[in-house]
């Protein structure tokens, strides 16, 4: 006959300290195209092979000339230049000036060695084709980017840890650096557990359910940048899960175990979990709802996690754990989550020694501003989290929020 | 000898609504695997084939039950229960029980015909093993979830549109959608054009610079869900920059085009988009900065815009623009900013007229908090922006914002 069970929860984030003091990724990193690498994390520093620009380029449209031969012009003294041709774009010049001479820029072009500055042709005036006035004095300088401005070579560009954003790619590009090595991605391995459960395609027979954690849990591991591999669903039978298991942690990084809310379900994901290798179950229950009866493992130098068997809670769960795990296994920062404010129409209470998550819509207010409606109702249902349209995490030993306040709400 | 250009400018919000009225994009759709279609927008609006949960579970651990059975328990007073055994996962219930009998029951589990509660462990002692004592009442319903209560069958549960989270697959995959139709992704076509463009792999030469607006462009197109396609270097050479982009156009659904910041390299694109097709140039100029001189056009029912050369500007034109574009065209709701508060370091100026988007970094403050510091220096520099941890918006006709202003800041 089953009983009850008991466990002192531990809050998400000392769960966590708890699991990183167990556990040393090793560092694996791959080559690839830096144009491929959008999302990846660096595997180390890197440095500036060139200066950017490599030339002292003109920011405007107008005339290179030396910043000497303009002091004291004004539209009422202009100073006068000879125009001596055109500066090609793309090329090196095949001109240079000499005192009081002037030479025909675009936005881009390389300076001639003797140019320091470029008047913009607005201050300008042709009086014909080899003559022009400027119309005010340039400092040396002026309207130009020197070599190595935006960049000096051997310079720090961007450090180890750091994702790829599509300025980054460009940055690297523009110092020629075309592959680049970055961490990479941990395989996550996805078990789900249980004799109700059936793949999604097939004929619901009475009494069994479709295995959607299995397809929630690997959405979100790919969209969390990780390599999702679902390893299937494990009969509710020790040896098989067992078998499965154990063959899932060979295949990945990090195994999620998903199995039945039942005590007995539970207790078995235990067992599985603690026969799967040193240090096993560091932690039993989660100071969290949904996600309470969560396991903490590390076996045999992998993260494993037993989730609840819920729907919600296995995903709310997998939120809150997974981010971490995946930054840590690249060596990358964690992302900072970005709330969005909005106001509760309604109270939301708390119990203390927990925090809790709650599902909300949101609305536009008439006065601009968001309006959030928390969900209630049974948090099992996965219906709740679709018309969601984040979270309310009501902090531990707090007595929640009242109506009117201004709250954070997590997009999901 | 070039001239100076004017235009009238107009906000990037009227622009886009002008697009819009020029541009209605034809809907395709693709069927895909539910579990492949992570961010992808439904084609249509989704109902429920059948309801979940499809039969009556328990939602604890314990014993099913008539509910009547139950009424004037108390520990004083409990109520005597007769156990006729266990009830099975994922099967339909081979026993029933009548008038004060009960039944093991597992969280999930299918409860036989004629119960209609389930009362906890914890509520209940068990005496031996066919007896047990219920110690409070229970009403009918407690702890069971009914048949359809999480969405019922034919009920509306996904509106087209909507993107695919973790959890909405789930739910699909709950009611055995296993095949969904999908918008389409835009294909987004990036040519870039200029004589002193290099291929990223190539040696450079004086004068010349590598091409990083296809890559970093792409990669945002990337990003945002498109599919980017790039479209190589046209020289700046009227003919071949026409005929590429007009081979850009035809196979791809949205066009950028990035050529010089120079006025002549701008005149050359304004040309060649002229000639792409009706209606053409639909605004030359937008009231932001950096990206003034952007060209928003429709061309043979595509939209095109003209970017300017230098990467930052690029860069961010294309971040107002394209998330607007592709929502259109896969007919989704555009995904809202989610802005970072953060308190600015220094003053930031504005000039009336155009907005302005200024980089900056974040550091988190002492007490908690983000701290912005704004990068100012020259705006066309693609390193500052690898130095950045965001964008701050300097709306349109204000003066800027004091030092210690609390702003928002869109992660960028």
């Amino acid at each position: 006959m089953p009983s009850a069970e008991f466990f002192q929860v531990m809050p998400v984030a000392a769960a966590l300290r708890l699991l990183d003091a167990h556990w040393q990724p090793a560092a694996a990193t791959e080559t690839l195209a830096t144009a491929a690498a959008l999302g990846r994390a660096l595997a180390g520093d890197v440095h500036a092979p060139e200066p950017v620009p490599a030339f002292r380029k003109s920011t405007v449209d107008g005339y290179a000339l030396r910043a000497a031969d303009s002091f004291g012009a004004s539209p009422a003294l202009p100073a006068f230049l000879a125009l001596r041709g055109e500066l090609p774009m793309g090329a090196a010049p095949a001109l240079d000036i000499s005192a009081g001479e002037a030479l025909l820029i675009h936005t881009g072009g390389m300076l001639p060695a003797s140019a320091d500055a470029v008047a913009m042709l607005e201050h300008t005036q042709a009086l014909h084709a080899s003559e022009l006035e400027l119309l005010r004095p340039l400092a040396p300088g002026e309207n130009v980017i020197q070599a190595g401005e935006d960049v000096a070579a051997g310079q720090l560009i961007l450090a180890a840890g750091s994702r790829l954003r599509p300025q980054d790619i460009g940055a690297l590009l523009a110092v020629g650096i075309t592959n680049i090595a970055v961490s990479a991605r941990p395989r996550i391995g996805i078990l789900s557990c249980g004799d109700e459960l059936l793949p999604p395609a097939a004929a619901l027979s009475p009494g069994k359910i479709r295995d959607i954690n299995s397809y929630t849990l690997s959405a979100l591991a790919e969209a969390l940048g990780g390599q999702a591999q679902r390893l299937g669903i494990a009969r509710d039978e020790r040896a098989e899960y067992q078998q499965r298991a154990r063959a899932g942690l060979h295949a990945c990084d990090i195994l999620l175990l998903s199995a039945g809310s039942s005590v007995s379900a539970r207790d078995h994901t235990s067992a599985v979990i603690s026969a799967l290798g040193q240090p096993g179950i560091l932690q039993h229950g989660l100071a969290t709802k949904p996600g309470k009866p969560t396991i903490i493992a590390v076996c045999d130098g992998k993260p494993v996690i037993g989730l609840p068997g819920n729907p919600v809670s296995a995903l709310m769960v997998t939120r809150h754990l997974l981010p971490h795990l995946i930054a840590r296994f690249e060596g990358a920062r964690l992302a900072q989550p970005q709330p969005r404010r909005a106001q509760l129409t309604q109270r939301v209470a708390s119990a203390t020694g927990r925090e809790d998550w709650v599902a909300v819509r949101l609305h536009e207010r008439a006065g601009g501003g968001l309006m959030a409606q928390p969900l209630f109702g049974k948090s099992n249902l996965i219906f709740t989290l679709v018309g969601a349209d984040g979270l309310l995490r009501v902090p531990l030993n707090t007595g929640g929020f009242d109506a009117g306040a201004i709250v954070e709400i997590q997009p999901f």
